[in-house]
């Protein structure tokens, strides 16, 4: 089965504590995309302007992600600037220009209707909703957001999240969004808004899934270095429903599935500046890390 | 098998969010020896003034607890106050009056010497060592440290884990210890100094333990209320020995069973304040939320 993601497309310029790098691929709907397309065939949702260059276009179409979803505008593509601290859990937005992004108003192909597997990465709750409102009868609906949307949106977000099965947010947008600061008593809460599912992304410590019946905790993978997080959040989620449309299986053992495969490819893509990791990554390489992650986490293993 | 404990009796006052509680059973030696009791037989060697309370003797004897080692001086028991903050990561020391436990030099009865499985709480290095030289030949002994002997008696220390097989610290500690940031390489760096295994402590977050050749990965149990959070290592401690004790078994798959016992049994103790909950604890309690973790852990589970 297919996924469909609306999101953002950027140009994203990062500074970590292990170098630079300008204007590389970026953007919520492409992290999703190019993660998702290792599980699922991909319809991505979004505008670029002008300058968007027809290598990154072959590159994504060679992925098997569909761009006739994505409107290409006069300007110039959104860009970003941020540099992470020494401690990468924090970032300073350096520049922001929305461009083409500012005034985006996706608008499904008539052939993008029928989509059963949904993912709206964080944009505003409005557009979230007109895409909602174009589909006929979607199957599973994913739903990112942030704390901008949470503070400054909330009632249009208050009622997407009637429409969404599966809530992806971090650990501070789940405090704010709930207004606990307890993650099982955040989590609780945010089920109540409506969404059958929470995984709440706890960044180095990994993911924590609830439903009303149960609780599903996963660590991230120990890695030695993280070069870049930029896009890890996204390129989880993306690994996630990109499973979940390939499996079809929504139980909670196809998602406890779903959410592992979901960390595998977060922990490919911090390995390297924006997503050049995902550009070499092989399905090999994949298998070989959901081993380890069983391995790493299995009580009884050895 | 028994197992032989050196470290604190204290008795601590507590403020947390939840409120308060005055002069109540505490210290390192104190959390570990009762949640090790669940398992196996405990040796305390510990120092306790004049003013410590027949009810809490008889309480310790009953949970199977020799107090033989346990010295008697004459004066007051060590006494600690402390108040946590919102954010029950941080706390704040009011007070710290060492009393009988300023100058401990522990003596163990010629009836503790042939110990096998041996857990150095943390107190001063030069003082853990002094009990590692009255063993005749321990099988497997456990380590826990602070920063204020990171810092002050780094020396000490460090030849004392050339003795270790098993050290047991936070994350804060480990990055002192190491001087590296990240978990993965501080790991690496705390084996080359000689301990077999290397288990980190990462609160709210759960554990991750590291040998030579694999790493494991546990969560903390995902909790409504963390009423009060002293002591949670140290029982994690006692439990993860004291199942060591009860199974013999100290291969990878022993090691990681009694992982997850540590964290069901610290899960137990920030319920309520002190070691309140562990007055209480049953077996089948504690065997019940083994199998919770083994359910909120299990990637094939449902």
């Amino acid at each position: 089965m297919s996924i469909l993601v609306v999101g953002s497309v950027f140009f994203d310029s990062i500074e970590t504590p292990h170098g630079k790098v300008e204007r590389t691929l970026g953007g919520a709907a492409t992290y999703f995309s190019v993660a998702a397309s290792f599980f699922a065939a991909v319809r991505m949702v979004a505008t670029v302007g002008e300058d968007f260059p027809k290598a990154e276009v072959d590159f994504l179409s060679q992925r098997g992600i569909d761009l006739s979803g994505v409107q290409r505008r006069s300007g110039r593509t959104g860009a970003w600037a941020g540099r992470y601290h020494e401690d990468m859990n924090q970032r300073d937005t350096l520049d922001l220009q929305l461009n083409v992004f500012a005034d985006f108003q996706p608008e499904l192909p008539p052939s993008h209707r029928d989509a059963q597997y949904v993912f709206l990465a964080n944009i505003d709750p409005k557009l979230q909703a007109m895409v909602l409102d174009q589909l006929a009868a979607p199957g599973l609906v994913g739903c990112d957001t942030m704390n901008h949307w949470i503070s400054g949106a909330r009632g249009e977000l208050e009622a997407l999240l009637g429409r969404v099965g599966l809530l992806v947010i971090n650990d501070e947008e789940a405090r704010l969004l709930s207004g606990e600061h307890n993650v099982v008593k955040a989590a609780r809460r945010l089920l109540a808004m409506g969404p059958k599912r929470v995984l709440i992304k706890r960044g180095e410590y990994g993911v924590i899934q609830f439903s009303a019946k149960s609780v599903f905790a996963v660590p991230a993978f120990p890695l030695e270095e993280v070069f870049d997080p930029t896009g890890a959040g996204d390129t989880f989620a993306g690994g996630l429903m990109g499973e979940l449309a390939r499996s079809g299986d929504v139980s909670e053992r196809g998602l406890r599935r779903a959410i592992v495969y979901g960390s595998v490819l977060a922990s490919f893509v911090v390995e390297d500046f924006g997503m050049a990791r995902l550009r070499t990554l092989t399905h090999e390489a994949i298998e070989q890390r959901y081993r380890q992650f069983v391995s790493l986490t299995d009580i009884d293993g050895a």
